[in-house]
């Protein structure tokens, strides 16, 4: 149990209400945040940080322990978008509402119903003096990232969005994440644009140790989004890329930063779990981070929610009451890295086996990964044999994908897990908070108050 | 917004932190709560209470509406049972979770996972001298209210369990539910056997208003459950049944009542968000009127949780980012009904069309749902032809419910509902909480902290 005990509280009742009282003026007392961390867990709806901690339980003891989540939750959030899209929002207009306080359109990047521009807690904190940051794992022009940074019609606009980093001028002291294709282009290379602004450069992880203080940074680490966290170099990037920039914006007026864990969403949209629970743990890796660095700079409020749930993701599913996280938590790669794999290599039984750690497998599971395979060859030889005209009205068949959705369906059946779309769900998303004024997200809440309060907040 | 105002909060930063102080003493000044109302929604996972606020909301206004639960939503709780049966749990384990603050195997009622009986918070506080009650929409010995009066090794020993009500001794002051079957036996006529004892008995909704008072009451409106709220002579039974239980209870000791929205669940394990919805909205309504009531009793605590998530239900699915709660609103008759009318007579589009409040239907819709009903109806002729021996080897096919699965697929389709189980599955369910003490069931919490708060609570 990680509230505070009710006996005490109890006994103090009759005697002592000056000890609860006396403790919410020890939490008030603390003036406006100076740092304010806006996380987005993209597609992280409920479900998600439930499995989390099944998947996170330590077997070898008989109590499941409690999570980072479990720590700092302080309610819900709505998703839904402009009354013009319904009730299932998409990741533009969620980050739109999140980022600026105002329901839109899907599709819409930090602009109105009316296709008017908005106002972003990024930008007012800039505007306020703050150092601002960005840091996320999918390309930096990415919906959620772009609808803090800058305004456009269409998420669908990557390059025009890039363009406008630079172009409405630069916003953010620090940007890190995935982006080379939109910003290093033939037509404009926009990374040696921030560099003549000023701005220190890098491509890899590694010089996130070796970094010029004081000095404002653009990292790119991948050609669009990082690689899945199970499959990357550092499978913490999101906590390595958090700690370079903190020691980055630090100064004297404080900073915000927005930090986006972009592809729980991602894994979620191609019902991976595996990659999905990854994804969750390189973030709850964050938070405990950053758990100690609110603990040491007790003016800083840390606010977690996610923009939507995504995959229709149930834990348990088929009439099942079981849930089995124990071949995720041994698993060392993605499914999708295992597809690639074997669209260049025979399947066989024992290295399916071995790519799934161990786990046991049936000749009908081997059969079912072949099958898949076979029938997407058949249908790319099918396809090649068409003229151009002929192929430009279909879609290429995709053998890595064919393969990558088979493994994940093999996936389900042994851990027994549910999704009913490939898209979005309109269910409430959790908030989390600590830290300075972390009390005015509690409750259920409109996904718009989140932006509203942290204006609020930033309002001299 | 529905949260006390930041910007009034941010003013008082500085010259009036006493504001919030204040306003925390005087929700803990009052003192352990007199009366203590627990309030199960079987089923109803945190997908329900989002699905119900798009559900109620009023189309002629272009805001969604807030609901009481959002009101009233402080955090959410784990469902997850005792270590041998995993993560996912069943009815019987969640509401011994709930009632005795012990985390159980699936099945069990008021039992430890040595089959070692609990005592529950009804109990305690039956032995604090505080009146008990008991109101559900189940039979009156279904799971959850078992678990909080009885114990019992399984919980599919009905009529020992009912038996037990008397046999233990009778600690509920006012049960009201369904349960004819259970509780007027050939063997036995415990209903009898509550008169006997000094119990009013009635047996129909209409009776709630003319009880004595002052007088223990046994109230059983059905055979087993009552009908789905939808089709029930009153939609709002919980509703009615709490305000005559309230009226029973009060006493200068105050009471302690369970009350189960227990068909949300039931609907859930059919796929059947049509009548999940209006059971939903029956809880609402009840709590609405508690919100009333607990203005004019701040000496009440209610909390709200579900067991579990039924169903694997979600708001969208099939990667279309819609849901469309409109034909919803218009049903007048749960589809259980409509099987139940079309296994008896021929199926038009006509008629299905009617009875699906006017939808516009499509002739492949009439196809699925009269190729349903042939199919069993093929089945259940072949079935009756076997031999005795042969017949008992088999489930005899049922053409009503064949039908009602077929109905809740073209609601599905028309709704673009989602579902991935007919059992449970293990996401954390929200908790709401108003009145005295509430603070005390904020964040995340354990199913098990809810009984051990209200023990607490009960504690002198
Ligand atoms: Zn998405
Ligand atoms: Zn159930």
């Amino acid at each position: 149990m990680n509230k505070p005990s009710i006996l005490l509280s109890l006994a103090c009742l009759a005697a002592c209400t000056s000890t609860i009282a006396e403790k919410h003026v020890a939490q008030t007392s603390v003036n406006q945040p100076k740092n304010i961390i806006m996380i987005v867990s993209d597609g992280m709806g409920p479900a998600y940080t439930s499995a989390y901690r099944y998947f996170s339980d330590d077997p070898a003891t008989s109590a499941i322990e409690t999570t980072v989540f479990d720590r700092h939750l302080v309610g819900s959030a709505t998703t839904y978008p402009a009354p013009v899209s319904g009730y299932v929002t998409d990741s533009a207009a969620a980050a739109t509402a999140l980022a600026t306080g105002v329901k839109t359109y899907n599709g819409a990047i930090g602009v109105d119903v009316n296709k008017k521009p908005l106002t972003s807690v990024l930008q007012a904190a800039k505007n306020a003096g703050k150092k601002t940051g960005v840091v996320v794992t999918s390309q930096v022009n990415h919906a959620t990232p772009a609808s803090y940074i800058s305004h456009n019609e269409s998420r669908n606009n990557y390059n025009a969005l890039a363009n406008s980093y630079i172009d409405n001028g630069i916003n953010t002291d620090v940007l890190f994440g995935g982006g080379w294709k939109f910003f290093i282009r033939e037509d404009r290379n926009i990374v040696k644009e921030y560099q003549a602004a000023g701005f220190q450069y890098i491509n890899s992880y590694q010089q996130l140790d070796s970094l010029q203080p004081n000095k404002a940074v653009i990292g790119l680490f991948a050609d669009v989004g990082l690689p899945y966290a199970i499959d990357d170099t550092n499978s913490y990037r999101l906590s390595a890329m958090t700690k370079a920039a903190i020691k980055q914006l630090e100064n004297d007026n404080g900073y915000f930063m927005l930090i986006e864990a972009s592809q729980v969403d991602w894994a979620a949209h191609s019902n991976d779990i595996n990659s999905a629970m990854r994804e969750v743990k390189d973030l709850a890796v964050t938070l405990e981070y950053l758990e100690t660095y609110v603990n040491q700079h007790p003016d800083t409020l840390v606010v977690v929610t996610a923009d939507h749930s995504t995959g229709g993701f149930t834990i348990g599913a088929n009439g099942v009451y079981q849930w089995r996280p124990q071949l995720l938590r041994k698993m060392t790669q993605s499914t999708y890295a295992i597809a690639q794999y074997f669209s260049k290599h025979t399947i066989t039984q024992q290295k399916l086996s071995e790519m799934f750690a161990g786990e046991e497998l049936q000749s009908e599971d081997i059969n079912e990964i072949n099958h898949a395979k076979s029938a997407a060859e058949k249908a790319l030889a099918n396809y090649l044999t068409l003229s151009k005209e002929q192929q430009a009205e279909k879609r290429q068949p995709d053998v890595v994908k064919a393969l990558y959705q088979a493994l994940n369906k093999l996936v389900d059946k042994h851990t027994n897990t549910g999704w009913t779309s490939h898209g979005h769900t309109a269910v409430d998303v959790p908030v989390f908070a600590f830290g300075a004024q972390q009390q005015q997200f509690t409750g259920s809440i409109n996904n718009t108050d989140i932006a509203k309060n942290i204006f609020a907040l930033l309002a001299k």
